[in-house]
């Protein structure tokens, strides 16, 4: 398998990008990796290994580009050329830590959808606090603001199939975040969306589940429109990040006993930032394309491109986007 | 000034409901308090206190009522008997801990609208976690699960008005909540939304919010749909409530160092808890209506009962309602 990577995204690029990949490059053996960018910016980062190649180009997407325009006129940017590889099957799958608009738009105009698909949308594998499972996977996060019923319903397909292809749960819960957990609660997309939900054969539908919920994995995929999902997911890590800065300000304000407990702690409180550490759980994948496309954060360290690219692996290792490209085109039951 | 406090509603009625208006009774000696329930079962909880009434009623609406039918068709409910009260000019507010749908329902159908608002909205006070203020209002929390354009805008001054009479913030900010903080970013909703909040000459827009942000107090005042705005307000909440529970875990998994750590932080982990005591920042305020009517948690205590009527003394104290009536009905500016 061979994964095409935008090495000039994100913050850190080329660095963390290459880094990164050298470290997934020792692991996974059976993988070609094609780094898109400033070749002797790369090369600086680079040991010596046969399947790391580097693509070389001197344009690139810059954080602040109009999303759409750029993938249009900048034809021979490093994101658009990784784009254009996996288009043309000299890749299997697109990594970038650049542009988040950019790349859905890559994504969606040179990788293109799969048939019977209306609008790709984008799923983040997030920790639980507390339950019986370790994550949960939320989806739309962002790719589409606007969202139709039949959208949701086939988010809610492609996210049952990534659980199951890339986690391993046999019967993936599926739920429709809601304002309730009532049959009829909620607002008109969301009304709608649950009537489809239900007569989904290709799921397991549980019902609404509340956003209060979710960090205890009340269900394996939560399904809902990207405002809202994008809202949720922001709440999520702005209310985490804030009680840990709250915890440790509250620990150093409370004299001499506190500080002693904090120190204690420090394994602790470190083990519980590793707990919340969502880059271990890879990307963002964009799910209804004709082959996997990954977005990781831009403040990206080697790390992170190291789990994600880890996460593409296990994309491409469980055939999850050609199953569904049967699924949708062919109307064929995925292979188990 | 008079309150009319349904008596029956809430998982600890009438028991928390009489004990927190005892309390509130010995402090704001300028009010009267009307019990609207049944008056054997609220009388075990009353000391002898004159500014105290009982209205009794067997009847009473309940958690699982349908809100509107239970509102239409038990017109001797405790929770409609008090609406009633305010509608008639006996009272000046209405507080429950009740059926939420109801309460939504006694206040449209009962208190009335304000000329000029389409909709009342939900506003809750919650605390920063960080910054430099204190708390933050957002709105709407649920009341409303699709809202238009004007809704939205109507929030934004419904809610500065709070924030400026009840919180005594002179200019309060007033942010859009939006998936990024761009002018041109959001679903249609928010698009259109932000055009009326930049033309809104009552308040002080200062553009979208990102959720990640809001509990760092970017704004005083943070508007969007009630679907929306209740998905971030459960989302704040569970993810606060499962990183407290996860702290004690991981203090109590780790040893002995950790628990002796756990011990001596024990007074700055309860002052934490005190900062996320959302119960002291009162209750859910339903504005638009003429007026103040007041919801709290159905598993309210006497304690919150107590803050949320200091809540209400203070709305009714500002006149926050007659000056948002004056100004949707009349068109005046307020009274400074």
């Amino acid at each position: 398998m061979k994964i095409a990577i935008d090495a000039m995204g994100g913050d850190n690029a080329p660095r963390a990008i290459v880094e990164g990949t050298v470290l997934a490059a020792k692991e996974f053996t059976d993988t070609e990796f094609q780094l898109y960018g400033k070749e002797s910016a790369i090369r600086k980062y680079l040991t010596q290994d046969e399947r790391i190649e580097v693509i070389h180009t001197d344009e690139k997407i810059d954080s602040e580009d109009d999303p759409v325009r750029s993938v249009r006129r900048k034809k021979e940017a490093s994101m658009v050329l990784a784009a254009r590889a996996v288009k043309e099957g000299k890749a299997d799958a697109l990594f970038s830590a650049g542009n988040t608009g950019a790349l859905l738009a890559s994504g969606l105009l040179i990788v293109g959808r799969i048939k019977g698909i209306d609008r790709p949308g984008l799923l983040v594998t997030l920790p639980t606090l507390s339950g019986s499972v370790s994550s949960f996977n939320l989806m739309d996060v962002g790719a589409n603001a606007d969202c139709k019923p039949a959208m949701i319903d086939q988010f809610a397909t492609l996210g049952s199939y990534y659980a199951q292809s890339v986690q391993g749960i046999r019967k993936p819960r599926v739920g429709l975040l809601n304002n309730g957990t009532e049959d009829n609660k909620g607002n008109e997309l969301a009304k709608q969306s649950y009537q489809l939900l239900k007569e989904n054969k290709d799921i397991d539908f549980i019902g609404n589940v509340e956003a209060r919920d979710l960090l205890e994995g009340t269900a394996d995929v939560v399904v809902t429109d990207g405002f809202t999902g994008n809202a949720v997911l922001k709440t999520i890590e702005g209310t985490a990040l804030n009680m840990v800065k709250l915890v440790k300000k509250t620990i150093m304000e409370n004299g001499l006993k506190s500080k002693v407990g904090g120190l204690l702690l420090k394994d602790s409180l470190s083990n519980l930032k590793g707990t919340l550490d969502y880059s271990k759980h890879g990307g963002s994948v964009l799910l209804g394309l004709k082959a996997p496309v990954i977005k990781t954060h831009g403040s990206t360290e080697k790390e992170s491109v190291y789990y994600t690219i880890r996460q593409i692996h296990e994309m491409l290792s469980s055939n999850v986007v050609t199953n569904v490209v049967e699924h949708f085109e062919k109307g064929k039951e995925p292979a188990e």
